[in-house]
């Protein structure tokens, strides 16, 4: 038997094969909500953004709609597509609405794969029929494995809680190991990631909209694998409120009660855990690095520094080697265009010095190379020029990465 | 016998080991004019320039200066190694202008190499000795040998014209094959690359500043091999006038003459020959890409897209494995935040369409891969946006790329 998690009350899900993939892997999955939810997404900000991200975009635009499934298929982007790839859309969701007997405007559509081949509709109509009739409160795991390109294994993860003496769930899966570089606001996301958030929480819109914002610099905001940012990323959440605890709020700008808060702080251990499980399973990876940059004059620039680490081919090259070349990290930085105080900065790898006061701390090569050798390390580097702080997570370049996109055509 | 090319008159160099790289190859190089010249550069923005890079911006502060020599290290970069790297250059400039008989200000410094390691004094100093005693009218092959690091081979070109019934030679030698991502103006370059351009012709100091200036875009602003960018980038150009032609100027902000504009056409030669080379010897590269970006808002936009496309990791596999996948390159166009008709947009590899108006031009997958297979190709993108363009130069991401910067310690 299968260690399933079991989805918060009112929801089921599904995955199947509806024969998109080549390999016979399951490639179409339905999330599905009895009663209709408040929902919050993020979406990618890429020109090119695919047809079913802008289908799903529109959904939320009105929020009389009530979302309550999500409709997705790998295998195809439906990105580059043309009108007959909006066609495409249109068509999945009123399939989709058909079969559940909810509207098409309570359908969220969601696609990955390559870009620009048209999609394969006659399988994905009759894969999305298939995936209805296998709706179940156990079939999240198949729904995390259908939604799967490059990705090793299903990212799955579910918290319970306590509010009101009600038990309340969250559970969300997501996939996505390479073209992994999400910025996302509330509206500005990239990458190619699929996540997707439920919970049987009773939330109104304004929270669950701040749990999206908000989570997303500890979560999706602060991975990157490649630095290449996709047309078809999506991070949806849907509260059904089927636990029937008292409506959690915002007030002012915050979570309005305890409650409130121990709920934020359970959506983001979701959204974080998920964001970890990309990294964990990202293409060709072989460590896991923590990058926390300190010491910066905005948290902007924080960011933008540890992402030019996190992104230089050289820094993840000499992690892969367990290089304790410093050298190709101080030089990330200083192209990063941030503040630093170069006369200042230090580095260390987790709690070992590197660089004192701009200048080598001494350590030897091998005690740094031990460090390096571990799955899992933290360069942390304080520019000396603020106070402003941020956490990249990130992983090396490996061989592997190298021959999965030579040779995975996506 | 090698095939030795001539420099300008009046100059000579040399290349020798001074035993700072392991491997005993050449590691110490000067470049020496007989008589003082005019001289004009570009140098690395990032915030760790090196301190030879601080101290040859300083000589050209002064045009009262004159520089005669440049004198390089490869091995170690002298970059954040505090005062004692300060001292360390100054003194390389004291001991290479006791040895030419010049004052310490008309000695440009450059150093290349491995980052935050203090530097051997002692071997650099024998080292400049060493050479000083070589130099020689057909010791620029050897210059050139010296300069390099992970560089395959020497980059040297040669171009002479006739200028008022007089030969002007023009030569240059660079080295640079990875950390090479450039994007110089006469006071902002990147990347590790040393390129040095010698001439015997008269030229005054604004028309040598304006053909830096302006062949950057044509030469090393137009490469990128990793997008990673450096702290010792330095792009010299010398000229003592030995040739003794009428000397060549600048008026109302253009090439004065038409031998002027010549000698301008041929300087651009020299630097974009250079630059190719550097992208023909790249790390691990398999295969020289041309992105040509047309269609665009502004020159800045055409540039930036065919920055990110050239950098995307996605897009360099997709090459190294003769992958037709279009996808990509329009995803990195996407995210690359220019102004893009994706309606309009066409895509071509070589003359043979991909994209038509925003959709795939139905050109068979093997007709595509065929073009792919070679070792060089171009990629056209036409953004359909406006009318300005940019050209860049890169190369694929092999396992060798990882191999070269996961085992070599730069």
């Amino acid at each position: 038997m299968k260690n399933e998690i079991i989805l918060p009350l009112g929801f089921a899900a599904s995955g199947i094969s509806a024969d998109i993939k080549q390999s016979g892997k399951k490639d179409v999955a339905v999330i599905f909500s009895e009663t209709p939810t408040v929902s919050a997404a993020a979406f990618t900000e890429n020109t090119f953004a695919a047809t079913p991200v802008l289908f799903s975009k529109k959904i939320l635009e009105d929020p009389a709609n009530r979302p309550q499934a999500i409709v997705v298929n790998s295998g195809n982007a439906n990105a580059c597509t043309g009108t007959r790839g909006e066609d495409d859309t249109v068509e999945m969701a009123e399939v989709s609405a058909n079969a559940l007997r909810v509207e098409t405007q309570q359908v969220f559509i969601c696609s990955t794969g390559i870009i620009g081949e048209p999609m394969p509709m006659q399988k994905i109509v009759n894969g999305i029929n298939k995936a209805v009739l296998a709706l179940s409160e156990t079939g999240l795991s198949d729904a995390a494995e259908a939604i799967m390109t490059t990705d090793i294994v299903p990212k799955i993860v579910s918290e319970t809680l306590n509010i009101g003496n009600k038990k309340v769930t969250i559970s969300g899966i997501a996939k996505g190991a390479g073209m992994i570089a999400p910025d996302m606001k509330t509206k500005k996301p990239h990458a190619t990631m699929l996540a997707f958030i439920l919970t049987d929480a009773d939330v109104n819109k304004e929270l669950l909209d701040y749990c999206v914002e908000n989570s997303l610099d500890q979560s999706f905001n602060r991975i990157t694998i490649d630095g290449d940012t996709s047309t078809n990323d999506t991070f949806i959440a849907m509260a059904n409120g089927m636990s029937e605890i008292k409506t959690l709020k915002l007030k002012k700008g915050l979570p309005s009660t305890q409650d409130a808060e121990k709920f934020y702080s359970a959506f983001c251990k979701v959204a974080s855990t998920l964001a970890r499980k990309m990294i964990l399973d990202a293409e060709g990876a072989t460590k896991f690095i923590n990058i926390k940059v300190s010491g910066a004059a905005s948290k902007k620039e924080a960011k933008k520094c540890a992402k030019t680490i996190g992104n230089s081919l050289l820094c993840k090259t000499a992690w892969f080697g367990a290089d304790p070349n410093w050298g190709r990290i101080l030089d990330a930085a200083g192209y990063s265009g941030v503040k630093i105080n170069t006369k200042k900065i230090n580095l260390a790898y987790d709690d070992v010095p590197v660089v004192k006061n701009g200048l080598d701390a001494g350590t030897s090569s091998e005690d740094l190379i031990n460090i390096l050798k571990h799955d899992e390390f933290t360069i942390f580097i304080d520019l000396a020029a603020g106070n402003r702080q941020f956490t990249l997570w990130t992983c090396d370049l490996s061989y592997d990465y190298v021959k999965i996109n030579a040779e995975y055509h996506t």
